[in-house]
């Protein structure tokens, strides 16, 4: 069939990740070295176990967490995987142009933590459009999300001064809503009643919990991977309340907005990390326990409200079909993150930050996501990217081959019809 | 009907969590600030890769350990993630309230390392009463538990001054027998032969082995985290040793009880574990690797042979259902570890502690446990606490939405008949 | 029947472990102390980051990596847990052996890096025979592998004093033929047109990136974890960009090698690895980024390849069985991590280390590997160890006690017929 065939990805991603692969290769053989002191090495060292906790977060954290789909797993650790893989060596090339020391990008453990960084932004735009885009589209995505991450980046951090050591604007905010303008450039009005596939399995929640626990858990250390010394454990303290308190008002809303009281796995996985999403510009600053207490709680109530009530309304509104929520657990919370490093200038927690910076930050990470990730969906509108048909949407096997009993299973005509009760049937 | 309109939380768990997170933050408001002192700071620094670990055993550690009942994942992960949440600010308020400095508890990374620990109890108590409570049950035992902790680790180590490093008595044992005596109480005489919910899947017990790995990699920093500089590194040792033999014992004991010799999933996700808890007490202690694989390889025996004999026994003489085997992987080897230590001492491993005030440390801590436990299970037999049904113990499907698929599988009448040859019918 | 009492380990695991254990622990007793120097003790403190990565490798990403297979996870996780638990015992005692002071070994931190590194030899040899051998079997293989790998290893570094800071030589390929050896001995030509069981399930496949990305993620902590303090950031950052490059690589050749451009589990499972294997040697020299991505591009383009044409020829005309595929992942990138580092000494990337050195470093590995491998296959292939027949490879209820629903299903004689239509019937 026409759809199928336009699938396959035989030729395009093998050639799109090749001809990557050899510029990154060249663009590092030309730029990059290690960094030459001996000094910044070793000062650097410290910094390796912040390191290793975001890298498991990016890759563990962020892959598994969208495997809730039931046939979707494949794909949502694997593509994460490539993503992630792509995105870390592009990113360390932009993010080195900014700072780059006699024409040469110097590495060492700050920039791969960095670089880490940058794969997020790409990672939570990925949940936006998760199940619905082609890996190549996401490989085009992952560099132009990127290119366009760092120069804001630059803006916010070394431009205007902000502070966002947690990334809740530049990173969380920036992510969801670049996610969020992809996706409704490739809107799909066949969706819009849902899909069949558009749902979990009892397993592949369970699954989901490994990837929502290691983000929960290695939360701190984002915080303060790159916070100065004297307030890295500062960062630590707040995100680990701040997560704490969200995740019981987290676990309250979600009860108390089901008739019955029922807990509902899509708010445990994803709002139970509103805090630590919301506290993070504010992360090093000294707002004390009880400060990143109430500023966890708000994000905790905030994103599952969001998940409840604001993304149908965004799906049938706005036509944004967010797979994944990205908006209450990345979007909502980042807003909150940045009103919150706002208030916590005006207030002189800390003489060095200006609201008004604050202000700038936020808006201008808002503000180039839509357009840089409504730029970045026309280009993934391309029809010859390889999306998957309609019909073919969350669905491993249009890019994987998928094991035999599971395939037959997929493929079973009366699959539809039957896979509600197939224990009843005698 | 009845009993399931009890079991609906949406009034009474939100209020709990909202209520008691309100307590929170005030009283962090009041009471606790950063730690002040750059110095102390900066000499935590280098305990936090050790948080981490400790932090990762907490949350995936003990949240996975759990999900090996078949219907139960749901509630394992995430019942634990909220006891774990409540439990570390509860925690960091009762411990710093017996080490306050002018009427302020101080944090820093020995602080959250500690409220890490204090949450171990509750999840400890959690595995006796698993699958039959309601997540309300939980947050008020989590409350009474970490309460009566705080004061018996108080005594334990500041009166008594007697060594528990890795904490075999003041937690391994405590939770224990106070998850006993809770469960005693809460005895069900329905479910004296056993509930067809209660056993594994396939699947359940290789998700069990992820939360039984990362408590066994991670138990050497569980052991040293606090233990003082200088022997840090012993704990290490003895502690990665100790659980080496141990798992060696418990996959020989756990072949040589099946009459065909085969292992058995229970002993393995344990039994291995039981080396971790009876070298707590002495971990720090110069008792050299051998000492420590001798403890660990006499802990796995006997963690094997009371999954094997004494479960039973205790479920049909003492009425306690005990339904992770806390007895054989915390108690039992907790209170080796206790007579580990008294022996230690009586040798004179180490000159500053005492058999005597070793052996006081054990008993406290299992006397306060077995009454704390039964008043804490006395108010948790109230009555409109929202207990499951015994019919509906052991189920997720009470307290969770749960995926459409499964649901219908679930709710099936057919099921029970069925179950056992989906794949036979034709 | 026969076989099946054959397979009984009731006896001969408990026996060989426990004697195993005692014979452990004597030697311990004679030889073993902790490290006595306070100095050195600090001097090591900043390395145990490191070797949790490491450990977390040993026991999370190999076992499971091998859970791929859709009945064998309970032996996968399990075997690989009791072979890493005895295996680290053993390999503290033979390495300690060879740099005994005063006739006795002094253990640090760095022994129980070097204790983990010497297990993962024969938990690479267990994947070419996995599925195919009994518990005790691989006792048996654990003592003699490591005893051989801790001679090669010193003859490599103290007396070649060749650089292999990864280890591609003296563990990667050195676990790879030495695992092929065994398995020809152990060649079964019942199972030469395959085997129903050696295949996967979705679900078992999600299991394996569990191990896959573990893996993947501490990879630098692996090649950097026994560097000189100077070259700890060299080695990371090399392995970091390795390890992307080639999972770029190995996605693109996964795809372009299937007609419909379908991505292969199997591939992205391990081939992603290959570039950590492959920078193994050269990891602390200065080769820069661009050529660590060089070393990696190539090593995922060879794993795959291997994988798809190498495998099934190795397996027809050599007579060996390679369940993981190990000779792709740790064997083929080992060789050209071997080759790298030759070409770096001939190139002077630094002075102290010569190419005939490296090459017979290599040499030596490779023979000593099918030697020992040979020799230890020959010893498994005795009548009494219990292997289990053709037709139970590849199951865990041989050796384990399986959860009833599960056997059920297994044992049922209508099974082979229906499992591919189970939703079918109506």
């Amino acid at each position: 069939m026409n759809t199928a065939s336009s699938t396959n990805m035989r030729i395009k991603l093998p050639a799109a990740a090749v001809f990557l692969e050899i510029v990154i290769v060249v663009l590092f053989g030309v730029f990059v070295r290690y960094t030459p002191e001996e000094t910044s090495r070793v000062a650097d060292q410290h910094l390796y176990p912040f390191f290793q906790d975001v890298h498991v977060m990016i890759f563990i954290g962020f892959g598994f967490l969208m495997t809730f789909l039931k046939k979707y797993g494949f794909s949502s650790v694997g593509i994460n995987m490539l993503i992630a893989a792509l995105g870390l060596q592009w990113g360390a090339l932009m993010q080195g142009f900014w700072h780059m020391r006699a024409n040469t990008i110097h590495l060492g453990i700050k920039s791969i933590i960095n670089a880490d960084f940058s794969t997020a932004t790409v990672l939570i735009s990925f949940g936006a459009v998760l199940g619905k885009t082609s890996p190549l589209q996401m490989l085009i995505m992952t560099i132009f999300e990127i290119t366009i991450f760092s120069c804001n980046e630059h803006l916010v951090v070394d431009v205007f001064g902000a502070a966002d050591t947690g990334a809740s604007m530049t990173i969380h905010a920036f992510g969801a809503y670049f996610g969020l303008a992809a996706s409704r450039l490739l809107y799909r009005p066949g969706l819009k009643d849902g899909h069949e596939n558009e749902g979990s399995s009892y397993y592949s929640d369970i699954f989901a919990m490994i990837g929502t626990l290691f983000l929960w858990l290695f939360w701190p250390s984002f915080n303060s991977a790159i916070a100065a010394p004297g307030t890295q454990q500062t960062a630590i303290i707040n995100t680990y309340f701040a997560l704490a308190a969200c995740t019981l008002t987290a676990f309250a809303l979600s009860s108390l907005l089901e008739k019955r009281g029922k807990l509902d796995m899509v708010h445990i996985q994803n709002a139970t990390l509103a805090g630590g999403v919301a506290v993070g510009s504010c992360a090093d600053l000294e707002i004390q326990p009880y400060g990143a207490m109430l500023i966890g709680s708000t994000a905790g109530i905030i994103s599952v409200l969001g998940f409840k009530y604001l993304t149908p309304i965004v799906a049938s509104f706005l036509r944004i079909q967010d797979t994944c929520g990205v908006h209450n657990l990345h979007g909502l919370p980042g807003i909150l993150g940045g009103i919150a490093s706002i208030i916590a200038a005006a207030v002189q927690v800390n003489t060095q930050i200006s609201a008004g910076m604050q202000a700038a930050a936020l808006g201008c990470s808002i503000g180039i996501a839509l357009v840089g990730g409504a730029f970045t969906g026309l280009i993934l509108s391309l029809p010859f990217l390889g999306q998957p048909s309609d019909q073919n949407c969350y669905d491993d096997s249009v890019y994987w081959e998928i094991p035999v009993e599971e395939e037959a299973q997929r493929n079973s005509p009366d699959r539809k019809e039957d896979h509600n009760k197939f224990s009843l049937d005698a």
